[in-house]
């Protein structure tokens, strides 16, 4: 497992920068999953279930980017996947330059599917278009149901909202109700799944989606470039 | 409540900004606390427990720094405490001139202590020196006792470490001796606090030690400066 140390691209050109990434992952047929969340809210947990139940279906890859550390990118090398770590040189965010690099690094033209597990941030992942093909950002349970109306721009760019730690709802004051309805409000066409890691629950209706994203970014239909 | 809307300041010179701040509350002998965490982790929640707690002993001020919305603000006006909601124009984090501006708005010179509530988020808030008198950064236990080895910079920065929703302690995979220890290799000094703003547990603990501190601050004996 490779740990690469990034910093600020130089270039001003974030959004051609990662108009190229996302116009080269189409032509390879790699989708890349830009995933976004508070820290702590169960992305490397989330992750670890969906590789897990999909690495016989897709070849998966997983970028984790962090100021510090390496522990989620040798939890995710354990379950056999394809993983780097990289350190952000204390930034908050992955811009186009960052991942352009830790994709070179992983390497893509033999995976269907790569995540970038972004900073743990609600606020600057958000400002920076990394490339990715899709936005999917996860909010946990005892986060708490007001985070759209404190983090709008998350939830308006995102293409999917994951409610992770179902499991523990009974214990918390959260609506899902409410916190789907102020997340479609600011964004009407997002996909909301809630689930629990943990337990499994919800899992497969996430991971029925992530399959059908992948197909129709390969521009394939999904019976033809599933493995078995 | 007031919403007033920041953004970054001008000079390039924050830490001596900030130093013009601490000085200043010093002499009006007005603690200035900077309560930093990622969304979520129940800040709001333990600064209404404490305002309510101790109201009747210290006058004390909010000011709550996010992106967008006041519900906040809201909250913690209706206990009856001074409450001013502060916009940062999409900044991830509060300087010191955003602080300044704000305490001018709030009004500082009646109070023994104010809290500035910075915007949810592990990483920029300990970048910037804003001018608090004292760093208190909260985790919960749903965010998991891994987040000293993530973001190390926060919780060497902080003074005191405050553990959020231990009541919630046997539903998770959180360990209180491994966060502790991580927290304290990187930084001897802090102090820390495991409590529940929801069932109390552990807050008398934490509301002495603030009001031990307000009372250094103003370098009296704690017995001369309460009201009551």
């Amino acid at each position: 497992m490779k740990v690469i140390e990034l910093n600020a691209s130089v270039t001003e050109s974030n959004d051609r920068d990662a108009d190229a990434i996302r116009k080269e992952m189409k032509e390879k047929g790699t989708l890349l999953i830009n995933l976004m969340s508070s820290p702590g809210s169960g992305k490397t947990t989330l992750l670890s279930r969906t590789i897990t139940d999909l690495k016989d279906q897709l070849s998966i890859g997983v970028m984790e980017a962090d100021i510090a550390s390496d522990v989620d990118a040798v939890k995710i090398e354990r379950l056999g996947a394809a993983s780097i770590q990289a350190h952000t040189d204390g930034m908050c965010h992955m811009d186009a330059g960052m991942t352009k690099r830790a994709l070179d690094s992983i390497g893509y033209e033999d995976k269907d599917l790569i995540f970038l597990e972004n900073v743990g941030n609600l606020i600057c992942p958000a400002e920076f278009d990394t490339g990715a093909g899709l936005k999917v950002m996860i909010l946990s349970v005892p986060e708490g149901d007001d985070k759209p109306l404190k983090y709008p721009l998350m939830f308006e760019q995102s293409d999917a909202l994951v409610i992770t730690k179902m499991d523990t709802l009974e214990y918390f004051d959260f609506s899902l109700d409410k916190c789907a309805e102020r997340a479609s409000r600011l964004n009407p066409s997002i996909q909301i799944f809630p689930l629990s890691a943990k337990t499994g629950a919800g899992m497969s209706i996430f991971e029925e989606w992530l399959k059908e994203q992948v197909s129709a970014w390969k521009g394939e239909k999904s019976d033809t470039i599933f493995r078995d």
